[in-house]
């Protein structure tokens, strides 16, 4: 059997399989101290109390004639696409439980979102962003994607030109970006949404860091109209609501949604997921549910709390150091402009001196060189001393 | 954006989706009688008390500092994957812990199979056989997917040639076959692997029926010789322990695995589900470590020996009519071959004239035309009723 050759295309290893591999390699030969991972932004918080029922609940129910569920619809159960709609979209009435899809996390949808065009298509990426967007075009498409660079060290929020792009592009936003954390404003949403249109674009904005932003600014793509005609949304319970493990996540095809020829994106995505998925487990749905309950809700969003004053603390370390620091306020990690040229003598810089595991820059895009991305997610006190190790470092 | 117009060669609808469309507008104007569910092969008797107590415990631990999980290993949790190991690959010490891959299902891991082959392969399905198999070539690959029949009206178990395949070829066969219930001899896989070995194909062996097995027949391929150089095996939990709803299976990607040009397709496999997988969800893999407990074992073993028996009750039933029918041993399914010419006229009229649903056979393959599969998965109450309706019928 021929080896699909765009495997070439890819680095040896998913970014943070990678760190996993050099974190191990390091244990093995230095455990005088404890490491604290600052790296993958995996929630650490035990289950919420309400979650938490509800599987027991489940569990519980299944073993029951009258509690227990076989095949469920691959788009997900209508209970669960109904919360979302209730809690999440409750003020875009254009968004109806139809037009959302349940899954077992984003990054199985990006992939799956691939399937969906036309192979001469190009797919652009914002760099830095999250690396299974482009890890995934690489492995599906035979074109490498387009940078749409957002940041430097020199200067933070580069404008994104979608007028720059070939005509009828699949676009990844990520809103508020991972790892920088930057945030589109209303107005160059608008624009986007209008140069879409006209160049038939289309958008897939992920906002799977949505619980994490303050203020006022926008939560859903749909908040601006006409969006629904050109974007995608992909939203997760992994950050919000700790299901990291439990595996649950959403995206919402609108039904007026089209390709360029004018067919209906909907519907194939029905038949696509009709065809590779059998729908997320039905007992991560019914956490879900209860994510998305008052209570639920309440439990969820006092995590995420906790999550924003770890970076807060690790921010203030530092305070006075050479290297700039970027990020902490509409997501869960710091990006910090560090002196090292490479991103890998950054992140073992850290290793080996405070023994803090980071994210290399690098690994989310060519633009991430030079960077580290430091992660909130961890327990309060593994944020104190991590940013007691970090005072001593010179940095 | 341009479509993938590989959705074109797709019937409108994945086969079970079809399915339910149609019953839901039957029910809609006929509700005389109460349906009975024979089409899809889902599983109906309440979790094993086992598993249940599991993802209860799981549920509880999830909600403590010590017992909550975050993002897993996207190859699995190491305990689950040396429960496989140890309970259903004992005998073939050559297949490790390192070679399984846990997965959400098979549906899913045979759309990811596709992506590890060059575009220019060529996929074999038997025909009839699973329609994901079939499905997911037509949606990920240009050209369309080579039939090897292994059934008809007029003659059962039809010979495979696989040396008439293209060299290099990936070859999905399913054992016990679904829909028809067939099993691969000792003598013919052993032949299979030599024929792959020199023409380097790939077999997937698809064996999520393997509980249903009677006598000694095979249970792996690699109880074959030979079978982890040209082999993966797909496996499932859900028709063994009823977790069809809750999303577990496995692959076994062995490490003496090679491409034609001869670099690990193990190494690609791991890299492919870091990229566009992350993990299935820690509560399933709970359950599935429970399913495999010596008691999870046992209880799961004897829901099994349920729907075989609804199966014996079924094919009873057709005693004395027309019908030919076929299966029924190694597996839960009958496959009928009825007078109706078209499979959808066959499953209108047992829908029209028994209220019994069935899958039609055409949603198989083209030499399921003509025939129905019937399935075991209900309650003993529902097989018993169903065969006093197909004992009125006039097949």
């Amino acid at each position: 059997m021929d080896r699909n050759h765009l495997f070439d295309g890819l680095s040896g290893k998913y970014l943070f399989q990678e760190v996993k591999l050099r974190v191990d390699l390091f244990r093995q030969f230095h455990n005088e101290k404890r490491c604290i991972f600052l790296g993958i932004g995996d929630t650490t918080q035990p289950l919420c109390n309400s979650i938490s029922q509800a599987i027991i609940q489940t569990g519980d129910d299944l073993a029951t004639a009258h509690g227990y569920r076989g095949y469920g619809p691959e788009q997900g159960i209508i209970e669960l696409r109904s919360a979302i709609q209730k809690k999440l979209y409750q003020s875009m009435p254009h968004i109806s439980e139809e037009d959302i899809f349940i899954s077992d996390g984003a990054k199985c949808d990006i992939q799956r979102m691939h399937l969906l065009c036309g192979e001469k298509l190009f797919v652009a990426v914002q760099d830095p962003s999250y690396p299974a967007y482009k890890d995934s075009s690489l492995l599906l498409r035979k074109k490498i994607p387009l940078s749409l660079p957002i940041f430097s060290k020199e200067k933070q929020h580069l404008d994104i030109d979608l007028n720059s792009l070939p005509n009828g592009s699949l676009i990844f936003l990520c809103h508020p970006n991972n790892p920088t954390g930057t945030l589109f404003s209303r107005e160059q949403l608008s624009s986007f949404i209008k140069i879409a249109t006209q160049k038939e674009h289309i958008i897939i904005f992920d906002v799977a860091y949505r619980d994490y932003i303050e203020g006022d600014h926008l939560r859903s793509i749909y908040e601006i109209s006409g969006a629904d005609e050109v974007a995608i949304e992909i939203g997760s319970f992994s950050k919000s609501a700790g299901l990291s493990g439990i595996r649950l996540g959403w995206s919402i095809v609108p039904k007026k949604l089209r390709y360029s020829d004018g067919t209906s994106i909907q519907s194939d995505y029905l038949r696509l997921i009709g065809t590779t998925f059998n729908g997320a487990s039905y007992i991560s749905q019914q956490a879900g549910i209860a994510a998305l309950s008052d209570i639920g809700r309440k439990e969820s969003l006092e995590q995420v709390q906790v999550y924003k004053e770890n970076i807060k603390i690790l921010k203030a370390a530092f305070h006075g150091k050479k290297a700039k620091v970027f990020g902490g306020s509409h997501a869960p990690y710091l990006w910090i402009a560090t002196h090292f040229k490479k991103s890998w003598e950054a992140f073992d810089y850290f290793l080996h001196s405070a023994y803090i595991v980071t994210t290399p820059g690098i690994g989310f895009g060519e633009a991430g060189e030079g960077f580290l991305r430091l992660s909130g997610f961890s327990s309060k006190d593994d944020a104190i001393e991590a940013s007691e190790r970090i005072a001593a470092l010179d940095i």
